[in-house]
């Protein structure tokens, strides 16, 4: 399945404005951000921020407000593979095909580029554009999304834990919502909410964030286990070697496969209300599920 | 020097408050919750919360609204000695006579829970019972005083990056503030805000905080080559040891008290306008440079 259209322009618009928000390299202490940039800049497919983008389009045709909390997320999610690379961790010398940051950088500047990447993010929350009680709303969305209870961290502690382990279907959900559809729940909330998204709405598109990002990372398994590590950009068969939680591993791949399908279905169902306006944001999540990369 | 007498009641205001801010242990993951509450517990003196709370009492008998930065500055604090005292950083076994928190839980767990801390302190801010535009002020004051661009990070890059070198003034300068001063800076101005502080008196406060933080890691650098690790809970010497960019090594012994107490003087000139309401900050800020330990 290709990229939908608009994913190179709004990608293009994304790398300009992290570009615009990160410290200059020639600025002191110059090596700190080298690494930053070196992250942010190494070829991410930008799903997060054009998830926020595009649900800010549902609401407004000026989505500049949504831009921050957009690249505010790419922040995190630079700094969550950062750390995740660590040799203390997943201990990656290569993500999409160029050293890791510690590989780059050192371990010490790694680490310290990870905790930049998490603090600018929320200097670029405060920074937004929109009223206040708005930037305080998506500062909440961001930090419980990231953080250890139900969130990104708590995910990834727990998947660490998993490893080796017998893992029941709770626990592989569990996992998978916090470790991943988290933090793309809280791109599509808080890109709705600076553009001005109504109550009702941003509950919506929680649910649709959630179940959208879930079946992400259940295709993420799947493609693990099917695709080659050239087709990836990253090695191939790992969570087999590493014994982790994953669909396939629980499910088997046939059932892992009506899984994604019927969590992308339900996550998309809840987008018709908007019709057209949504129908890119229907692509993107068409894409994140049927993808084979 | 002994602590003023309010700082033990303030203490432990800010221990009850950090308890209900943390989740508990028994929440899933377990683990991350108790890394990251043994390394909040592990006896600190709190002086950064107990700043913003005595900064606030200029302002106001009640000094809830600030206890939430308050305990976000001091997430902040404990989650960048959780990562300065890793492997690839200081590469410290214990902190304050107790086995650091990658000794006691693992290297992984132990980025994770700085993560973590890191990512709460926002969830924190965000959560303080003040109107919205205060709490996105509080917000940026505290990510640009933990940052690279003359925050806490960009002073330990330029800290690791200047051990075993030649280092001038200015750049001794650079790492002091950007290191120890921005984030007690970040302690009194947002707990001044909180307080409904106008911005007459933040931007005062913020030019006391500066300086007070700078004497502050002035002092911190005498004592390491004064005092004995007995009395400083931590070992002694160690700067010399590791060749770091200290006010000792650049200017002597004795020009380093003069800096600190002319730094300080200067500081608490700046509370003159509050006459007795800034007491207690003045006691705090005294103790803060003619401290032993």
């Amino acid at each position: 399945m290709k990229l939908p259209a608009f994913f190179e322009e709004d990608l293009q618009a994304v790398d300009a404005a992290l570009h615009k928000l990160l410290p200059p390299e020639t600025t002191r202490p110059a090596s700190i951000h080298k690494a930053m940039r070196y992250s942010v800049f190494a070829g991410g497919k930008r799903v997060r921020p054009i998830l926020s983008l595009e649900s800010a389009r549902i609401f407004t045709n000026d989505v500049s407000a949504s831009m921050y909390p957009a690249c505010a997320i790419e922040f995190i999610h630079t700094y969550s593979l950062i750390h995740d690379d660590l040799p203390a961790l997943d201990n990656d010398d290569l993500r999409r095909g160029k050293p890791t940051c510690h590989k780059q950088f050192g371990e010490a500047t790694a680490i310290l580029a990870g905790d930049a990447l998490l603090t600018l993010a929320f200097e670029t929350v405060a920074a937004a554009p929109v009223e206040a009680e708005r930037r305080v709303r998506v500062a909440t969305e961001i930090a419980t999304s990231a953080g250890t209870v139900n969130g990104m961290v708590g995910g990834q502690v727990a998947d660490l834990e998993a490893e080796g382990k017998a893992v029941g279907p709770e626990m592989l959900e569990f996992i998978h919502r916090a470790k991943t559809a988290a933090l793309i729940r809280a791109a599509i909330t808080s890109g709705a909410l600076c553009a001005g998204a109504p109550d009702d709405d941003v509950f919506r598109l929680r649910r649709f964030g959630e179940t959208i990002g879930w079946a992400f990372q259940v295709t993420d398994d799947i493609l693990d286990v099917e695709e080659s590590s050239a087709a990836l950009g990253k090695t191939a068969g790992k969570d087999i070697a590493q014994q982790k939680a994953t669909y396939p591993a629980v499910y088997g791949l046939l059932r892992s496969h009506q899984i994604a399908k019927e969590l992308s279905e339900k996550a998309i169902a809840e987008l018709d209300v908007y019709g057209a306006k949504a129908s890119r944001l229907r692509e993107i999540a068409e894409f994140l599920v049927y993808r084979r990369a």
